[in-house]
């Protein structure tokens, strides 16, 4: 997502950034957002269902983008290396714009009920992915475990990507977790 | 927990697992658990908060048990044997009742918000576990990695030794999936 967008969802997304930003979200109203965008309460929510989906459309994108990533890969590749690079695929979408990914996530990291959203937005995108791990004809078990796992290492790496001081891009932050895992477990 | 139990909270507790598996969770009340158990309903609520916390009351002993055994691993252990043992610890507490634990299960799957309340118990054990690995001196990233991997191992095991057909007892369900995922890591 670019950091100015003209169009009026865009002025909308960063309208309730802000103002969830300045105010906390529970503080923040939908018409208050419309306000801020200066479009109408109507045009909100012709965009959006809610203020929370605000944050959280874009997770339905995500999540196909990974699920297509993890079907197309070569057939013969680990099934861990097959949710590596469709977690990878994952990170480029919100590499495209680390502030708005930073500024969402401090929205989320400071109000419980989002934070659980979230946690079910990754187990949605866990089982997704341990569904397209089995498509490839994963057993059941590795499926779960590679899809988990997937899940583990985009979470944590995301976490270091949108810190004060990150340790490289989204992408490099993934290939080094999932570098680190393997040292973790080989060395066991 | 035993199958049997003639106290009131062991009443309390069996009473609500049939009544929720009769009737569906959220049609149940504290004052019908109550009834069933041959209590007041003022004698429910001295034994739990409220009927949700019937389900869930076990988890802090249970992420305490993890805890105290990640802190008692030997120095030398690998961060990712540690969470194993300590997995393995938790097990041992629920294998003390299947059954209990097989009906407790269903009544989750059963309810969305149940399963919220789930995830959110996995993400605290979670977080405990990296805390207590950090305390031995574990790294971020790897106290985390390790961390989420036993979480994942635990679930995955659970749901494995629950089903109608368990290849094991949970600790066996655990090891094997250990296993498996240091194979998946290794070979990749």
């Amino acid at each position: 997502m670019g950091r100015w967008k003209p169009d009026a969802r865009g002025r909308l997304t960063l309208g309730a950034l802000e103002l969830f930003a300045e105010r906390g979200y529970e503080q923040t109203t939908a018409a208050e957002i419309a306000e801020r965008a200066g479009v109408t309460e109507r045009t909100f929510f012709r965009h959006f269902p809610d203020k929370r989906e605000v944050l959280f459309m874009g997770a339905k994108h995500l999540q196909d983008r990974v699920v297509a990533a993890i079907t197309a890969a070569p057939a013969s590749m680990p099934p861990i290396d097959v949710v590596g690079v469709a977690m990878e695929s994952a990170a480029e979408l919100l590499e495209e714009d680390r502030d708005y990914a930073r500024q969402r996530w401090a929205v989320i990291a400071a109000t419980p009920s989002l934070r659980e959203r979230e946690l079910l937005k990754m187990a949605s995108l866990s089982a997704a992915c341990a569904e397209a791990l089995r498509a490839r004809g994963v057993a059941e078990l590795p499926a779960g475990l590679a899809a988990e796992t997937g899940v583990t290492i985009f979470k944590l790496s995301f976490e270091r990507w949108v810190s004060d001081e990150p340790s490289g891009t989204f992408t490099e932050c993934i290939r080094d977790a999932l570098a680190q895992l393997k040292g973790m477990t080989a060395g066991a």
